[in-house]
């Protein structure tokens, strides 16, 4: 039973970086044969989300950016911060507005998503990271 | 296996339209005759969310659009525009922040909701969309 | 099939009250005794939400109140106040943000979670509550 789940590592750059995870979760969900079923997609871990975007420059290297900027700034005063003596309070606190986990059905085998419509995984700590990001596929 | 899963279609306003979405996601579910699941509900597109609110104009109409228009004002500035030469940058922003997901109890037959909380679909595109959401019910 | 779902209560503080519910979740999953499966948690009403974070009292106890004082402030004017004649527009429009259900893995039989990330219930109402929290597994 420990391999009734898919999993894949992916390597990041931090500091709000996008990666459009979608072929890897498909390739999990191929993986299962199950053809009417949900995915649901969990990133290990507190400061990183998965959710889902149009992955285009704009928006995930910019625009994204700069709504968590406002939300929770990079340079803000943080407890966390002067607690553990680090630099990841925003990280944290975007993380968790954001959610580690994602649902998306499975049709015909297939993810079921819009034509701009992409998984991303937002890594939201201040140093490069190897996210691990598991994939459990329920249905028939 | 291709109707495994309900949908419905629901038409919006745009421009922040909240849309009480709980009785169509109820019938989803009356339909499978599963009595104790999970519903998924999952909205196709990148400039919509799904999520719960107690549903009363004040809340929906006012206070949770000004709340997106502190978090992505509709006339800042988006990359996301300039690149596309659209208007909606705040909506996929806000749409990412949200999420296009959610998954809800069934037992005994009924989504387990609280009396002032009601399943919402969020239209964040700036005109009017006709929005697919899907809905899958997993369990016995 | 009444019973088919588990569920614990829990008393907040309210205010932003941030409860660690890793171990409320974890019992409700090995009562199930399933031990590959999606583990769903959710809470009924609408000014509360499910998400994860790092569980510590910097963040639990000021950098997400902070944050969230800035997207929805305590003393702002909501015409959801001014319908209803109480004080929780901010609760409500928090708890819409983040929230009300989490989807997480099991593999096993144990909740997949990363070191520092634990599941928590951020209360958003102005006053103690007796949260109702529903846990269903799916899976074998």
């Amino acid at each position: 039973m420990g391999a009734c789940s898919r999993e894949f590592q992916i390597e990041s750059q931090g500091n709000n970086d996008v990666l459009n995870i979608t072929e890897n979760v498909a390739r999990c969900v191929a993986d299962t044969e199950l053809t009417c079923a949900v995915a649901t997609v969990f990133v290990i871990g507190s400061t990183a989300a998965i959710t889902t975007t149009e992955y285009e420059p704009g928006l995930a290297d910019h625009d994204l950016r700069a709504a968590f900027e406002g939300i929770a700034p990079e340079h803000g005063r943080y407890r966390h911060e002067e607690t553990w003596h680090d630099d990841n309070g925003h990280s944290h606190v975007r993380a968790t507005l954001v959610g580690p986990s994602l649902s998306i059905l499975v049709v015909g085998g297939d993810l079921q998503l819009g034509t701009w419509q992409q998984i991303i995984l937002i890594d939201f700590d201040t140093r490069p990271r190897s996210r691990r990001v598991l994939v459990q596929v329920i249905g028939d």
